[in-house]
């Protein structure tokens, strides 16, 4: 049976307490132990409210301690942990490994998703990364990634760097975009919802097409007329700076191919 | 019956085709009577060849004579119908409703999506945007968009044109982003499907969250650390540059809310 402990209250510490408790409940060989919280009361529908503590002195021993908690914090809370030569990870894309602890073996457990509150995920397709500083650190890490989810990847802190970049691109910035059609429709009075179909199938499209196969629109063909019409209707300086930026990439791109 | 008549053989007119045909199959009152194609063999696995035509003076008479082509060659096509006074559509989101020549009554016929070779869409969930000059047309349009789509909209010339941009924004330039994070994931020696997940789950999220709820990331949250840690990790200068214009267009605008 591995132990596993998870500290933290917030967004992915949910979800991963829900999809721990999952597992452990259809007779896997995990169990979460213990969650600590500062904040009982957000976690309590999800956990046996005996088991949250608020006191890091009260924490039991554990195989495996995950931090759960924002990226500025993760250094603090690793430095209060009241043991040592146990193996703590943390959740974030963005910190490295070595801003734990030294006092513990450290190691990284970071879902690649974008989790929203009250919104349900199947953790079963959220790709895991995970680092370790030694292969059996590696081998009880994977155990209990693939306790949860079926993408399980070993990934370096530089490689998560990039990853964590890329998902600024994704997903951030792919999402600001759409807030941008919605701020055009709006401004001329079109329900952004005839947008929706395109948007899914956009994503969609990707999982069987590489983004250079699936490339359409004027800027890929080079029709230089829709791009002038457009730029003349985009009044917004904004709008019509992305634009141009994102049309010259892509052209740009388009050469390189 | 409703008697209808393609003409083109490209990506939207092979999907019309396609469904034109379903709904004619399950008993409905839409009748395809014609395809005229200057490339038989584009749509001869879709429709009765015999009523594959490339004269235009072969041409039988119809209700509606949708026009599937590429913009440029819109205005010359509808230029060369040898007929008068009947209803003549396009299918373009970017060409306006008096491109069409005034030998005949006017309308546009915009299935708004992204359509790829050989891969199957659903036009159930496809909107299909109408315009026409008066309200008997507009009623013949509507009667045959909903033989395929659920999704109908009344949409004047200009809103269509504001849809197109919006369109560019949530689709092409999205896609784009895709492509930069696969760059970004090559670059490093990540796979890139570890971030497919992230894509659909960004997506899906625009169903049920405004753009603004669903913002999430350094940006929106102004967390400067990471982004000078991001922005010092991109070395490639145009990565580096539609990071920056983004991150400020979405800080730009969390001031605005």
């Amino acid at each position: 049976m591995v132990k596993v402990i998870i500290i933290g209250s917030g967004n992915v510490s949910q979800h991963l307490i829900a999809a721990l408790h999952k597992t452990q409940n259809i007779g896997n060989e995990i169990e979460l132990v213990q969650v600590f919280s500062r904040k009982k009361e957000a976690i309590m529908s999800l956990f046996d409210s005996d088991k949250i503590v608020n006191d890091f002195d009260d924490l039991l021993e554990a195989d495996l301690y995950i931090i759960a908690v924002s990226d500025d914090a993760i250094a603090s809370v690793s430095d209060q942990l009241p043991f040592k030569n146990r193996l703590v990870v943390h959740t974030s894309g963005s910190v490295s490994l070595d801003s734990l602890n030294n006092n513990n073996r450290k190691g990284v457990f970071y879902p690649l998703q974008t989790f929203t509150k009250n919104k349900e995920v199947d953790f079963k397709n959220i790709p895991i990364c995970l680092e370790s500083e030694n292969s059996t650190d590696f081998q009880l890490l994977e155990k209990v990634a693939k306790s949860i989810s079926e993408k399980v990847f070993a990934i370096n802190s530089e490689q998560r760097k990039a990853l964590h970049v890329a998902a600024v691109f994704v997903n951030n910035f792919t999402n600001h975009l759409y807030h941008l059609g919605n701020e055009i429709c709006k401004e001329h009075q079109v329900p952004f919802d005839i947008l929706k179909p395109l948007i899914l199938e956009t994503a969609q499209k990707i999982i069987t097409l590489s983004p250079e196969e699936a490339q359409t629109g004027p800027a890929v063909r080079q029709d230089g007329k829709t791009i002038e019409t457009h730029q003349a209707f985009l009044s917004n300086k904004n709008q019509s700076n992305i634009y141009k930026t994102l049309t010259q990439s892509i052209q740009d791109n388009g050469k390189k191919l």
